[in-house]
């Protein structure tokens, strides 16, 4: 877990402009795969926030974007129930 | 609809190196983006095929690859399977 006293959370690769937080995370099958995707969907629909998502068999990329906007305590909130998501699956 | 005698199935996007079919459906909302979804996964279990998905709230970018080899009937079939549930959708 690097030290980055700029980035609201470790982890993610933050972007400045625009402003956007990103992950990309690794699963060793589908159902695996499937069942983290569900949770996100199930998270973005509590938070109304929508993040993109871009995944295969075995690898989901989240992007949380802040509509250009700045990132908002929300949004980080949102990134760390998704980091929590893969902590319970681990 | 465009007629192009190369491309095995219309609306989609044909690359051939690597050989890969790709389409972009947009939604109203995010429920008809869930509901597409949802059958996108069910017809790719069925198939034992995983597309490459992005999305976002009101969209999805399926891309169907072919692991670097031809694209097979079993590929262009779950492409029209996956139009076909946009045509019931609409």
């Amino acid at each position: 877990m690097p030290d980055d006293g700029n980035n609201p959370i470790p982890d993610w690769q933050r972007q400045d402009l625009p402003p956007m937080l990103s992950r990309r995370f690794e699963f060793e099958n589908y159902p695996q795969t499937r069942r983290f995707l569900d949770g996100v969907a199930k998270l973005a629909e509590e938070a109304q926030h929508y993040p993109n998502l871009s995944f295969g068999k075995t690898y989901v990329s989240v992007t949380l974007d802040a509509d250009g906007k700045k990132l908002t305590p929300d949004i980080i909130a949102l990134a760390q129930k998704i980091d929590a998501l893969v902590a319970k699956a681990g």
